[in-house]
């Protein structure tokens, strides 16, 4: 079987997430990996080219496409570029907010080295952005809702990391029942972002703080926790460690509306990972696939899954694809 | 704004749809209806072609796509040809066994007309294979799994109307909740077809028939009833005419697969739909949209929904898709 010569950019936990979907994808195969610590990585990852980030790529390498797995504030949008210079890209950019002008960035320089470079892949901007076009265009007067969670927020953890007396902290972004019902119900209700989603906060305090200070710093705080209902418990290092050390998450697509003769329709796509990062990697390597397919087919520029013939991230050939999946 | 010219090939419950939400789409209209009888469609659809659809097309009739509403058996196999030779074409041809060859046979017409056929669009085959596709390419090593129901299935329908002593019937297709929960759990079982769903047959006896015999006769039918639990109810024509005069269906793909590190994931997509042929035509209408692009873009041949990059759907430019949908 003809082999997809894979780089992962950056090695951290989306990384090993590709790394370890590469090897569940007959037809991909790992061949380098860009990071700021070669010393390191290269006592995980065996068999490959580990190469410093900041080095010119070495004439001689052969790559179909390079996976880039940094942040989207401070990796993507400086290695997005240097990458899709030379070679087929693809990413989960998710600062949805930036995701017009990123696109634009990508795709002049895709186009202009002959690359084929997808951006904002993963569940959500990705799968979830796939699903509310498709309620859109199927149910176009409807509705459309997106709930996230149970899951792991790492920005609002990170932001009550930061209040006083906390020595640890885990965000929990957990949705509201009740909301999801009225949707079920096609009631079509207007929400508050209070009445969508609450918030679950595990803290681990430091020796002596003041518990019911960190939790009014902590529900109080504007733009991450004061517009929701949100819960604080504290618990030990140890409690910690043991029940929130995974990153899982989910959440749920609906779209209701009517059809012309006064039909009502319900649209729901739900997924839950236990695995954030690692199921956000298996959709960048299915992506990987697309990108070095359309590469082949001779388009080149920017492209996001909307863009996407859908059977293009799957391993099988199309006629597979007629005979055992329609 | 633009509008695409829109033409109805068969005039039942699906085209009736497809007239619905041509309405509810600002970028689409009617302008031709080809039947069989147009005398009688003339009198309910105003101020649009009707045409016998045995004869030839006028050659001063523009239209960018014609959607092929007649059943799978006898209508689309003969007019899928005919109209593609001459159109762009969009239909819900659904005998999943034979969509391989039907492409086959389109897709020559349409390459050496200059013509795009969206072939098998509709909500399975159509929006369900793309959720098994998708389930598939993110998680390769996992099981999935489609449900149907809670609808109405109507060849179970036909069949149950062919007992003696039954006057009327309507056949229900139920999921298995408790195997549907199974799947949710992640416990990737193997399913025997009657554990997955049931069956619920409500019937109008004749006069004096042997209810018991009936019930026999059904639940014991090969092929149909007899590998399924089916309970028959006995039920007047009013409550017929009352209760089961619509023909709602729905269901659901199921994905549950592990990435590389052994963590689980599930992906779940449900629709309900309070009918069956409006759903149909709604998709069969945002496919038509997909056809006209795909034509102008210079592309021909037969396409599914596997093929079409999924903004296509959409009313939206793709810069307003990247903008509030991603």
């Amino acid at each position: 079987m003809e082999k997809i010569n894979i780089a992962i950019a950056g090695y951290g936990n989306v990384s090993r997430g590709v790394e370890a979907a590469l090897k569940l994808n007959a037809d991909t195969e790992l061949v380098a990996v860009f990071t700021r610590r070669p010393d390191q990585v290269r006592k995980r990852v065996k068999d490959v080219a580990v190469l410093h980030i900041e080095e010119p790529v070495p004439e001689e390498l052969h790559l179909d496409v390079v996976i880039l797995c940094g942040g989207s504030k401070e990796d993507i949008p400086v290695q997005g570029p240097q990458f899709a210079a030379r070679f087929n890209t693809v990413d989960s950019f998710d600062t949805h907010a930036s995701i017009p002008s990123y696109f634009q960035t990508m795709d002049s320089i895709a186009k202009e080295h002959g690359q084929v470079t997808i951006i904002s892949a993963g569940w959500d901007p990705g799968i979830f952005s796939l699903m509310r076009v498709l309620g859109d265009a199927f149910l176009p007067h409807g509705k459309q809702y997106t709930f996230w969670g149970r899951g792991v927020s790492q920005g609002h953890s990170d932001a009550a990391r930061k209040v006083t007396g906390v020595s640890d902290a885990r965000a929990y972004t957990l949705p509201i029942e009740a909301a999801l019902q009225r949707v079920r119900r096609g009631e079509a209700p207007d929400f508050s972002k209070r009445a969508m989603h609450k918030r679950l906060v595990y803290v681990v305090a430091e020796n002596g703080a003041d518990h019911e200070r960190i939790r009014k710093g902590i529900v109080t705080m504007p733009h991450y926790y004061d517009e929701y209902d949100t819960e604080v418990v504290f618990i030990s290092k140890e409690e910690m460690a043991e029940h929130h050390s995974k990153l899982p998450h989910g959440g749920f697509v609906l779209a209701s509306g009517e059809t012309g003769t006064g039909n009502k329709h319900m649209l729901e796509y739900r997924c839950q990972l236990e695995s954030n990062p690692e199921f956000t990697a298996t959709v960048l390597v299915a992506c990987a696939r697309a990108a070095y397919r359309l590469h082949k087919e001779g388009r080149t520029g920017a492209f996001t899954l909307l863009d996407i013939p859908p059977g293009y991230l799957s391993p099988h050939s199309a006629e597979t694809l007629r005979k055992d999946f329609m």
